[in-house]
């Protein structure tokens, strides 16, 4: 009643303002909560399950947490408990999902280059200022620089309708070839295709893939589909501009494709050495078989979530080999989850230059700065962090086995969606423990994007320095 | 003989230089695999076993190995197996191999002051060199000038004889009390004493720490032997100049002993929670017994490696949280192992600085360079990764729980000596898996610092920067 009168477009906008310029990581995450309620509350309706009854909100909330962090873990039976309503739910929150983390994404970036505005100009400027090295600009594969929002969104779109599409038109045909009818090959197509470039993973068939676990063609699409995803939306807009010059690409790029390629063939060579000889996974198959299964397991954990296999079959080591690929991850600003193939890249380049005695990381001939590595860490310290937090009071709740408890876990931090059967069998506190688990795995590094966004606090004075031992 | 007549002692004097100039990292390597060779022979006569039998070489091996390295992990029954000799062996081996880790420290202290040398003064004649805030001078905490060595060896041979007297006299009339004969309690307190500062955590008793497993006092002394033990020598030599005057204390004391402290008593809480429905560990205690248990399992983990309750009783979360505390074990150049507190602490500090948007990572007033975050990683990079493979390894030749797998490699790797049982079950090739996991453990980051020492190739030109996308 003191202030003077604004008009309510003006309170909206300062509120906005204040929203996200003030602290952007509270505005991701307000953003999830709220798209998270939102769909809490369309599972809970009777409309929404099979039966007409009202889901649990236990259940409803999972799911909720499960669509919009595109994940995949389900704690009920994802094939029949949903209506035809609830199942357009699922396709709807999944795709809000995918597009909500770039979106967020472009919105952070801008701000970041609003920040970095008066900075820039300063240390350009000042083209000898020392700290430029550590300091400088946000360089051309990291800086959505305003000119580019529109044209970032449309690659989004775009890419999302053309890949989505595509893949949905390969494998409508192959479905009727497999005898599905006509009308459910028509929208089973669209929902794989959904499931598979978001990096969800929910099928739609009672039994898992059920008889599509032997078509390696509609396995194989499925597995472009989730491998495009997963690159990211950065590494797909560079890719539409420099496709034929492989050697132009950023260096962002160019890390993420050669990590995640190099992270898929190891995966599946680990795999087939642990399983070759295991009777209830790939001990019956042939050599052909073998290798085909080991590398979709091995794309499956970057986190796509489809499993043509039992995980709950798996020898431990391999268990243990697939939630260190799931923790890892897909490619930055992408569908995927985990802590992001190029911070294990970062981390790598670190600990081998410091092995090497080189006071510089360097990778395709491009020098990375030095608080990239700070960045990174805390990636990992934070994830790492959540993952044993969870881990022990799920441990402690169940009693079961670390092996699955740990992979489910990450499962839900790494928004991957497989599962060794542990999730399913959960009650309510365990089900609110893995959401949240869930929850702060797909926003946690968009979160750590915000606060280094937020970062302006410029100090007058620096302190003395002194170096601790480590190691 | 085409080169001029030297000097055996000239000749001698060159391999020295060119074996730790050159090298210092494959120096100290083959000085552990030379006691682990010699040790192994030892441990090998039909002299050293009770029976007076050739013991066969995987146990030998694996004895060796976890003496020199100050493990406590063990394939025999230490106490049954051994005869006095093969006792004596153990007690000086331990010895050995606690003071070998802090005297390959120094030299490698002495080269790193001697290579930066040069360094050092060519960046104090240019004070305002930006390179100075990442690669000054190393501080007063860290470089060991040469003038210092004689004392620092001199407070490494009093702290070892003052401390490990006290405690055997300590310990001496207990056992009397306690009814034990003079002549055992006598050899038994310098051996428990040794156990105890040495980090080892071997017992001479047939069923472990036997009837002394309720003795507060014994324990609660063996406890603070290990602390000691644990806390480093850089920080013991700290404490005995400013006991009185901590606020002068240098920065890498202060951080070890706060994070020390923080571990413990979370460590100790921890457990408590976790076990005090347990009814096979702190389930039937009262309060107090509750209490001393969960501490004295807490400090076990730094690297002490004795156990009053069965490690192989404990719930799955409880060996989760004693594998992450014995992974990041004790403090560096100390007698305990793992990545060391002050490796988190740094860890810790570049995340919160991250999330905080600070440029700087700052503790008690001083302000922590951003190369000692690379050192910091490189030390978790490399000790995860070992942790992890030897973890596969073993799952998939023993098909054991994960929990427990993971417990005796991290415990292996941070020569804490602790185990869920698993270690006296392996096969040989399980043995030696073990083994190597012990020697990495104990050499690696005496390996990373040499690394880092050997770091003079400086380049003439700079790679242009590029900055990925992390997280
Ligand atoms: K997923
Ligand atoms: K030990």
């Amino acid at each position: 009643a003191q202030r003077p009168t604004v008009s309510g477009f003006g309170r909206l906008k300062e509120a906005w303002n204040t929203a996200i310029g003030h602290s952007p990581s509270r505005f991701a995450i307000g953003v999830f909560t709220l798209l998270i309620l939102l769909f809490t509350l369309l599972f809970s309706l009777p409309i929404a399950s099979a039966s007409g009854t009202v889901t649990p909100l236990a259940d409803a909330l999972f799911t909720a947490v499960s669509v919009i962090c595109v994940t995949g873990l389900s704690t009920v039976d994802m094939s029949t408990h949903w209506s035809a309503a609830g199942n357009v739910f699922v396709y709807v929150g999944v795709q809000i999902g995918a597009v909500g983390v770039l979106t967020l994404a472009s919105i952070l970036g801008m701000i970041i280059s609003r920040k970095l505005g008066l900075r820039a100009k300063l240390i350009a400027a000042g083209d000898t200022n020392p700290m430029r090295m550590h300091h400088g600009p946000v360089a051309e594969g990291q800086a959505i620089r305003l000119g580019e929002i529109g044209s970032l969104l449309l690659t989004v779109a775009t890419s999302l309708i053309v890949i989505e599409g595509a893949v949905a038109l390969l494998l409508f045909p192959r479905m009727l070839i497999d005898g599905v009818d006509p009308g459910t090959a028509a929208w089973q197509s669209f929902y794989y295709s959904a499931m598979a470039f978001t990096n969800t993973g929910f099928t739609p068939n009672a039994a898992g893939l059920g008889s599509f676990s032997n078509d390696y063609f509609f396995l194989g699409i499925l597995a472009v589909g989730v491998f495009l995803g997963a690159l990211g939306f950065p590494v797909i807009f560079a890719l539409r501009k420099n496709l034929f010059h492989p050697r132009k690409l950023p260096l962002h790029a160019k890390l993420t494709i050669v990590t995640t390629l190099i992270l898929v063939v190891a995966g599946a060579i680990v795999f087939t050495v642990l399983e070759f000889d295991n009777r209830k996974t790939l001990g019956g198959m042939n050599a052909g078989d073998t290798a085909f299964q080991s590398f979709f397991l091995s794309v499956m954990t970057r986190s796509g979530g489809f499993n043509a296999i039992e995980i709950g079959d798996l020898n431990g080591s391999s268990k243990l080999v697939a939630s260190m690929l799931m923790f890892i991850g897909g490619g930055s600003a992408s569908t995927a989850g985990g802590i992001k193939v190029t911070t294990l890249a970062v981390l790598f380049l670190a600990a081998w230059a410091e092995a090497k005695g080189n006071p510089d990381m360097e990778a395709f001939g491009r020098r990375i700065p030095q608080d990239v590595v700070r960045v990174a860490l805390s990636v990992v310290f934070w994830g790492a962090a959540i993952v044993a937090i969870a881990t022990i009071i799920l441990i402690q709740m169940t009693k079961d086995p670390l092996e699955n408890v740990l992979f489910d876990v990450v499962s839900a931090f790494g928004t991957v969606g497989l599962s060794t059967g542990l999730t399913e069998t959960l009650d309510d506190p365990g089900k609110y423990v893995l959401a949240v688990t869930m929850l702060l795995g797909r926003v946690g590094t968009v979160t750590l994007a915000a606060a280094v966004a937020a970062s302006t606090s410029s100090k007058l004075y620096r302190r003395p320095e002194e170096r601790p031992i480590v190691g």
